[in-house]
C-alpha cells in the first residue's frame, strides 16, 4: 500500500481509476490466441525489410511528423497529407484527441458496450463518461448536451462488430455540440469507411490503426484523418517524437502494400464468415460482424464455462461480461485450423 | 485559419499554446548535426540484431510492461524491477508523471533556463509554470508553495550541463510539498546519479532515456525509476502498450551492453573536454559540462552570427536565446573531426 503522504500527491481522478490489467497471455506460448484481435498471419515481408534498413541510423531522432508515411497514406486513402496525424498506436491518437478537447468537469460520450479505453481517457481528464446503450438496431441513440466535449464512435464497434451508416454519422455530427471521433480500428474488414468525411466536415475525425488488418500490433502505429486545421492544432498536444524511426519505416512499407492488405482481409473475412455459420449451426446467437472477430452467446450454455473449456484445450478466447447488457465470447478470427479447433471443442 | 466554430472545440489551454516547431534538420544530409545532442556514434551492433529478431513476430501485441528490459535494467542499476516504468522516450514518462500529479489550476516548477517541454506539459494540464532562475552557483533556489504539484529538476541540466548535488536534491525533496522529478537524460556522461534515492524516498523520481548515451534517439525508449507503489499507480496513466516490440528488444540489448556504454561515454567525454579547452583558448566563456554538449558564449562576438557562420560551413549547432538570462550556442559532442571543424571555423 502507498503511504498516505504519497497517495495524497496523486490526482483524485487517478486514485479513483481501476488499475490497468494487461491482456491475458498464454503460458509457454502453446495456446492459440484468439482473444485480442491480432492477425493470425504475419505482416508483409516488405515491412521487415524496411525495419531492418531503418535500424542502421537509430542514433538520429525520427521525423516528428512521420512524413514518409503521411505521403504514402495520402495517396492510398485519397486524403491530403496535412490531414494525417501519426501516433504510437491509435491509443496515442485517442489520448491526444481527449487531451485537446476535454477539460475537467465536462463530459464525453460513447456507446455501451464498447472499447473500455474511452472511459479511462475521460477519467484521466477529470471528465464524466456518458455511455449510450446501443439500441436494438445497433445505431447510436439521440443526444444533445452543452457539457459534451467529445463523442467516440467505434465503427465497426467492439465487441459487437456492428456498424453505423455514413448517413447516421453525418446526421449525428450535425446534431452534436462537439467533435465526433469515428474510431475505425477495424474498418479494413468492413464494407465502407468514413475517411473521406473530415475533409469537408471538420467536426468528424477518423482514427485508424495498423495493429489489426496490417498485422502490426507489435509495432504501435496508428493515425488520425481530420481537417488540416484540426491536425495542425493537435500537433501541439502530441509528444514531439511520438513515432519512432522503425515504426515509421515499417508503417510506410505496410500501407504501400495494398495488394497484401486486400488478400489478408479476404482471407480473414472468409474465415470470419465460416466461423459465424459454424457457431450458428451449434446453436449460438452470433451478431453479423464487420470486424476480425465475432461476438457470440449460447442461449443455454454458460459463456464463462465455455471460455474455460476452450482454454483447457489451448484455445484462448475473450470472455466479457457487460453488466446490464450481456455476457458472451468474443472470438478473434484465427487461421482456418484454429477456428476449426474452436468449433470442434464447442461441439 | 480555423473556423471560429472549430476553434471553439479546443481547450483554451491548447489554443494558447505555441505550436511545436520540429528541430532543424540539415538539407540533403550533408551538414554535420551538433544541434540535438544525438550520439555521433551508432548504437552497439547487438541492438540491431535484437531488433531484427523481434521483427519476426510483429503481429502480436508487445509486453505492456516491457519486462525483459526491466529485469536487465534492474541488475544494471541495482534497483528493483518493480521500481521501473518504461515509456515511449522519456518525454512519454514526463507526460505520464505530469498527468498523474498535476491538476488544472495548480502549479509546476522547474529551473530557468531548462528543457522547454516542462512548460508545455504544465500548459496541457491547465497548470501554471514557475520558472526558477538558476543561481550563480547553479543550484536551485529556495521554495515552498501549497499549490505546487510537481518539480522537474534536470540533472545535468540543459543547456548548461550543470549539476545539483545529491545532498541538495535530498534537502530540496524534504522541503517540497510535492514529488521531485530528477530528469537524468544526460546522467551517463556525469560523475554521479540519484537512481538509488527513490527506493527509500518515494518523493524522488528519476527519469532516464536511451536517446543520448545509448545512441538510440530514433528508437524512443525511456524509463522511470521510482518507489514501487508510485510505479504501480502510474501504470494506470500510461497507454496500455506504450512501448513497442522493437524498442523493447533494442533497449534490452542496449542496457545489457555496459561495456559498450562505458567506452562510448569515455569517447564522448574526452571530446567534450577537448572542445571546452579549445573554445576557451578562442576566448569563449564555457560552462563546465557534465553532459554530451557544452554551452558557450563569446564576450565580444554575436552568438547568432557565429551560429550562421558555422551553418554556412555545414556545421549545425544550436543557437538559443533565453530572455532575461543570456543567449549563446549549445554545441553537441560530435566526432573529434567534427569538433575540430567547429574550432577551425570559429578560429
Amino acid at each position: 500500500m502507498l503511504q498516505p503522504s504519497i497517495n495524497a500527491f496523486f490526482r483524485d481522478d487517478v486514485l479513483a481509476m481501476q488499475p490497468y490489467v494487461p491482456g491475458e497471455q498464454p503460458q509457454g506460448g502453446k495456446a492459440i490466441k484468439l482473444n485480442t484481435n491480432e492477425s493470425p498471419y504475419p505482416p508483409p515481408p516488405s515491412v521487415i525489410q524496411a525495419i531492418q534498413q531503418a535500424a542502421s541510423r537509430l542514433e538520429r531522432y525520427p521525423d516528428p511528423l512521420a512524413t514518409s508515411f503521411r505521403l504514402r497514406a495520402s495517396e492510398v486513402l485519397n486524403v491530403d497529407a496535412d490531414q494525417i496525424l501519426c501516433g504510437n498506436g491509435s491509443d496515442d491518437i485517442l489520448t491526444i484527441l481527449t487531451r485537446a478537447f476535454v477539460s475537467s468537469g465536462t463530459k464525453v460520450r460513447f456507446p455501451y458496450p464498447s472499447y473500455i479505453l474511452y472511459r479511462t481517457l475521460a477519467q484521466l481528464q477529470g471528465a464524466a463518461s456518458e455511455e449510450i446503450n446501443f439500441e436494438a438496431d445497433w445505431s447510436l441513440g439521440p443526444s444533445f448536451d452543452t457539457d459534451l466535449r467529445l463523442v467516440y464512435l467505434p465503427n465497426p464497434n467492439s465487441p459487437t462488430g456492428t456498424m453505423v451508416s455514413r448517413d447516421q454519422i453525418l446526421e449525428l455530427a450535425d446534431r452534436l455540440p462537439c467533435p465526433l471521433v469515428v474510431d475505425e480500428a477495424y474498418v479494413d474488414f468492413a464494407p465502407f469507411s468514413c475517411v473521406d468525411l473530415p475533409a469537408t466536415n471538420p467536426k468528424i475525425m477518423v482514427t485508424r490503426t495498423l495493429s489489426k488488418s496490417y498485422a502490426l500490433a507489435g509495432l504501435r502505429f496508428g493515425y488520425l484523418v481530420a481537417h488540416p486545421d484540426v491536425v495542425q492544432m493537435l500537433r501541439k498536444v502530441k509528444d514531439s517524437y511520438n513515432t519512432d524511426a522503425l515504426s515509421i519505416a515499417g508503417a510506410t512499407a505496410a500501407i504501400d502494400d495494398q495488394k497484401w492488405l486486400v488478400e489478408n482481409v479476404r482471407k480473414c473475412n472468409a474465415t470470419r464468415d465460416r466461423m459465424t455459420i459454424g457457431l450458428r449451426d451449434l446453436g449460438f446467437a452470433v451478431i453479423d460482424s464487420h470486424a476480425n472477430f465475432v461476438w457470440c452467446k449460447h442461449p443455454q450454455r454458460d459463456s464463462r464455462e465455455l471460455y474455460e473449456l476452450l482454454k483447457r484445450n489451448g484455445l484462448l478466447v475473450r470472455y466479457m461480461n457487460y453488466e446490464g447488457w450481456s455476457d458472451g465470447l468474443r472470438i478473434s478470427v484465427g487461421t482456418d485450423s484454429a477456428i476449426d479447433a474452436v468449433l470442434a471443442v464447442l461441439r
